[in-house]
This record gives C-alpha cells, sequence and structure tokens, in this order.
C-alpha cells in the first residue's frame, strides 16, 4: 500500500457479491497490519489469531466463550490458543471459579501485540485515507454502520 | 433483517477502527445468510467452512491449496474437509498426479449448497438495497472496491 493523492474511483465488478466487495478489503487491510507487525517483532502472530487478541478479556476469558464469540469450535480455538501459550502471548489457567474450566489471559507480551495492532491498524487506515481522501473514508464509514444496521434488525 | 424504506444514516463511532467497520457487517451478513441457509436444508455447514466452498475448483482442489488460499494450517483445514465430507458436502480421494496429496471435491449436495448459498446472500443484497437505498448501495459498492484497489497496490 502505497500513500498518494485522491485516485478516480473505479467502477467495481456488478456481477460481485456484496459480501465479496466487503470481505476482500478487510482481508487485504489484514494481511497488511500483519504484515507490519511480523516485520516490528511479532512474527508467529496470523491474521487466524485475531478472533483471540479481539475477543479477549483483560482478566481473562474462559476458552468455551473464545469459541462462542468466534464462532467457531472448542476445539480449534483450542488449538489457537495452544500456539499462542507456546510463544508466549497468552497464559491459559484452570479457571478460579471452575476447576474444570480454562481461563486464557493475556500476557505481557500478549499486551504489547494488542497495542502494536490497533497502531498498525491506525496507520494504514491514515495512509488510506491520504490515497482515497478523508471524505471518501467518512462515507465508507457512514454507509458501513448503517449496512450494519440494517443487518442487525 | 427486515426490508423498509431508506434509513437515516447514523454517525458511527469515530473510536472503531475501519477494520471493525468492514468487519462487522460481514460478519452479520454472513450470520444472516447462513441462517437462510440452515432453514432451507443445509443446518450442518457454519460460516467457518465458507473458506472451503469459496475456493475449491470445479474439477477439485488439493487440501494443501485449500489451506494457502484460506491463510490456515493443513490441519486446520483438514479438520474443517473431514467434516464436510462426513456431512456428505465434499469428497476426499488420491490426488490423480500425486499420490501421496488428497485432493478435494464438490459432491452433488455441495454442489447444491453453493447455488443455494449464492441465491441467499443475492436475495440478502437485495434486501438490503431496499432497506438502505439503491444509491447508498452502489456508493458503497463504489468504495469498498477502491479501498481494495488502494491496498492491492
Amino acid at each position: 500500500m502505497k500513500a498518494k493523492g485522491p485516485t478516480s474511483l473505479t467502477a467495481p465488478d456488478r456481477a460481485e457479491s456484496l459480501g465479496a466487495l466487503l470481505r476482500r478489503p478487510y482481508t487485504r487491510l489484514q494481511a497488511h497490519v500483519y504484515g507490519v507487525l511480523a516485520a516490528s517483532g511479532f512474527p508467529e502472530i496470523r491474521p487466524a489469531h485475531s478472533v483471540v487478541f479481539r475477543h479477549i478479556l483483560p482478566e481473562g476469558s474462559r476458552l468455551v466463550e473464545l469459541a462462542d464469540l468466534a464462532g467457531m469450535t472448542k476445539q480449534s480455538m483450542a488449538s489457537l490458543v495452544d500456539y499462542l501459550a507456546i510463544h508466549g502471548y497468552v497464559s491459559v489457567e484452570p479457571d478460579p471459579h471452575d476447576g474444570r474450566a480454562k481461563r486464557v489471559k493475556l500476557t505481557t507480551q500478549g499486551e504489547r501485540f494488542v497495542a502494536a495492532a490497533l497502531a498498525a491498524s491506525k496507520a494504514a487506515e491514515d495512509t488510506l485515507a491520504v490515497a482515497l481522501g478523508r471524505s471518501a473514508i467518512q462515507d465508507l464509514r457512514r454507509l458501513l454502520a448503517s449496512v450494519d444496521l440494517a443487518l442487525a434488525e
């Protein structure tokens, strides 16, 4: 992604679904941000791990809660969490309220990653605002919020 | 999601990242479409399986290719594919060009699902166009394509 002046807006392929049009820039944005993060000290983290960092609570979250929030099976979430624990981003301990359940918590390294991810995401959006123009980004934000609201009804 | 006349556009929370604003309506759209599909004869399929249906080729795809395209580990993709094979949506056979590799192919039921998913997605977008107005959806499509293009550079 390079910063440059406002570009002419291209005509999207009408045959493409709105779902694909929403997904593609999100996937690209994520790939860009995780590329920046890999180059700045977090090479182990892939976009697939974002569901853990997005949903985990400051006091820690139960594995089954993380799985539910991510719409994943408990096994799939356990696999992501194990990987992050091995690489020092989360700790996994028995839940204090339920010894059979597991509680997942960010380590200091995990907190560092979250802060870096927020900063990289903000920087990408700023570069995008330069490329497309601030008013286009504002229009996009407004339209996305409206779509989200309409779908929530 | 209910169809209704054009709504007033709400002010999005400025503190929210563009990534989150792109992801949320996509996730909601996906949840809506998969809800419709579950009610119309495909209750086993969850949004997590969409990465298989999205990337699989008519002649079949190798497991490792599907994993690469989805940005997942081979094990995670194998778990999704096994589930879909058990429920009759894909078949898994040795690759004719490489006996050690596996080739994944849609079954007739898998093809029926893909056709139903495309139709449900189109119906959701039509309902959304009624709720927000056609010109808002056109603006959104144009802006999303521009963001995608800017990020691809």
